[in-house]
This record gives C-alpha cells, structure tokens and sequence, in this order.
C-alpha cells in the first residue's frame, strides 16, 4: 500500500469513528441537555479516552456544534426533502408538519427534537451555539412559512394568511407537543397535536378551496 | 430581652434571610437553569459562605425545591387570584392569559416563568423536582380549563367545547411566545402571541355570545 493511499485510508476511518462519536453524542444531548454534555461525560459513556475525544473535538462548544451540525443536515434529510416531493399546497405543509413529529418521536432522539431541546437551556447564553440554533430554527419556520404562501397561491389557504403568523403557530403547536408527550407524559398528546393543527389549517383555508375539496374541509374527523 | 423572644427574633431573622435568598436564587435559577444552580454557585452569586447556605438548604435538590414552591406560591398570589376577581366567562379567561403573560416578562423573573425553564430541562430527570413541576403545571392548566369550563356554562364559549384542548392550545401559545421573545427575539413576539390567542377565543366562543357582544366578535382589531 502506497504512503498516501494508507494516509486516506486512516483519514476516512478517522471521519467514521468522528460519525459514530457524534450519532452517540447527539442522541445523549438530547436526552442531558447540552450543557450537561461535556467531553468527560461523553468519553465515559463511550467508554473512549478524553485525550482520544479531544483529538476529534477541541472544546465542549466545538462538539456541540459538530452534533447541531448533524442535526441539522438529519432534519433536512428526513423532514424537509421528502416533504418537497409532495404536492405543493396543503399536502405539502400537512407533510412538513408530520414529519417533524416523526422526527421528533424518532428512536435515534431519545430526548427529541434537539433544537427544541437546545432552545430553552441556550436561550440565556450568547455564542455561536445559540446563533447556530436561531439560524436553524429560524430556517424551519422559513420553510413552513414559505410552504404556507406557496399554499395561499395554490387557492388552497385564504389569499389574506400572515404566513409568518402560522409558521409561529404551527411552532406553538410542536412545543406543546414536546411539552405534553415528555414533560406531562399525556397519552393524547400526539391526538391533542393532531386536533390542533386541524383546526389551524380550518381557520388557514380559503372558502373556496373547502368546498371543492370536501376531505379538506372535515380531514379531522378521520384524524382525531 | 427573654430568652424565649430572643430565640422567636432569631428564627424570624433567619426565616427573612431565608426569603431573601430564595428569592435570589429564583432570578438566578430562570437564568442559568435548574441544573446548573448548585449552593456553591449561588454562594459566589451572593458572596455568602457555601457553609452558610447549608445551613438553610440541606442540598441542591432541597434548594430547587424551595425556589420552586416560592415561585408557585407567587404565580396563585400574581397570575391566579386577581383573576378570580374578574368577571365568570370570557373576561377572566382573558385575565387569566394576559396575567400569565405578565408574569412570564416579570422583570423579578428575568429569564422567565420558572415552570416553562423548568419543564425543558428536567423532562428526562425523574425526582421529586420533577415531580414538582408536573404537577404545578397540570394545576395551571386546570386552572384554564376550569375557566373555559364556567365560560361554557356563562354562555360565552360553545357547548361542545373541548375545555382540556382549550387548556393545551393555551399553553401552546405561551410556549410559542417563550420561545419567540427569549430565543428568538422576535420584536413581533407579543403581538404573535395575542393574535394567536384571539384566534383561539375566535373558535371557542359560541355564536350567539359573538353576536350579543359584538366587542366579543372582533376584539382583534384592536388588540393586534
């Protein structure tokens, strides 16, 4: 084996082992809090050398950054891209809005959503981990924003909808989620998210479009 | 001077020093976080004695707890009972809100209603802190349900009102405004979290109510 072909063998066995590192870390922030999450808790609960974790991440905000990172591009994967693949105007926010709770009920995220973990314990703390939270969350309420107007265009959401204002409330409907499932452990919270966000889109949609479409004028009665 | 006085003055110094405290560590623990509010950094905070403190608190959970009961003591006193002096029906659902919103931007609190700090971060910590917050906030949304409740009977929300879902969506929109005002800084925060919580009362209230009170019908206008 050739110097250099050795050099990225070990460069690319280094970026797995950096992948699996932060999967874990990721999934014990959730479940911590990030400011729990210091390289000395990790490497214990990894069973690894803190002087191994510190070759991969330089400092506790370093590795909180690299996991929202990765949080971030998973939510893309999972939430937003196959979200655009279904039809543009109420499918498409409907789509938006389950699979953010899938996402946030996913196995791999024993605590949920990260961002809505991050949210309340970094609110407080100026930096670039809470600049990098407020730029994600700020892009998901842009998408849900941007999937509402498309849906005002598409004749299917009333042509005066302050598409800010339901990104807003569709983020009031998650946390409540979040807040019901995990702190108060409701059995309905999931059918209280659902009833919701029901009657959200009834006071989004345009007269019109409730008409011609029947199911989307009643789809809460199939739901609840 | 007896020396039973002696020994009543000196217990009701220490109950007072015990207050002031307290209070201390309320402000202190709504920034930080419950976690992070151990004795030894509440002692540097107040430059007292860590030894001092543990006279008056046997451990940090004890500590939390005592914050916590002074908080919930001071939300019945500024957020609860004024509201029981409003109106039955739609005016003290509306006290109800407003006075929650008020104390959530307290400026005694300065990161916030201490229960919504509380409840992100201890939601995977089993415990009687815990505990605690769980059952402080169920209290609070019975307190809202309740109202609905006597809104329903007074003839001012409809008859098949969901007053549980009432409750969910009400702190749905507090969470909403934590977020938007504390992470987020939305400058519109406020005025997010007064249209959203019209829209509510806009699909709770029963029809004849909005009709005999047309102020009931679009109190919106002014108030967005």
């Amino acid at each position: 084996m050739s110097r250099s072909s050795a050099r990225a063998r070990a460069a690319s066995k280094g970026a797995e082992t950096r992948e699996t590192i932060l999967a874990h870390a990721l999934g014990l922030a959730t479940r911590i809090g990030f400011e729990g999450l210091t390289i000395g808790r990790l490497a214990e609960d990894l069973r690894m050398s803190k002087s191994g974790l510190f070759a991969h991440f330089r400092s506790k905000e370093a590795l909180q950054l690299d996991i929202l990172r990765m949080a971030g591009a998973r939510m893309v994967e999972t939430v937003v891209k196959p979200a655009l693949s279904v039809p543009r105007g109420e499918p498409r926010v409907r789509a938006l809005f389950e699979r953010w709770l899938a996402w946030e009920q996913s196995p791999s995220l024993p605590g949920g959503c990260p961002f809505m973990a991050a949210s309340f314990e970094l609110d407080d703390r100026p930096g670039p981990v809470r600049d990098f939270v407020v730029q994600n969350l700020r892009d998901w309420m842009d998408t849900l924003a941007g999937a509402a107007r498309i849906a005002v265009n598409e004749g299917h959401f009333r042509a005066d909808l302050d598409c800010e204002q339901f990104a807003h409330d569709c983020q009031g409907i998650g946390l409540a989620f979040v807040h019901a499932s995990r702190l108060m452990r409701d059995p309905k919270a999931r059918a209280r998210a659902a009833r919701a966000f029901e009657a959200l889109l009834d006071a989004c949609r345009a007269p019109g479009y409730a008409i011609s479409h029947p199911s989307a004028a009643a789809p809460s009665g199939r739901r609840r």
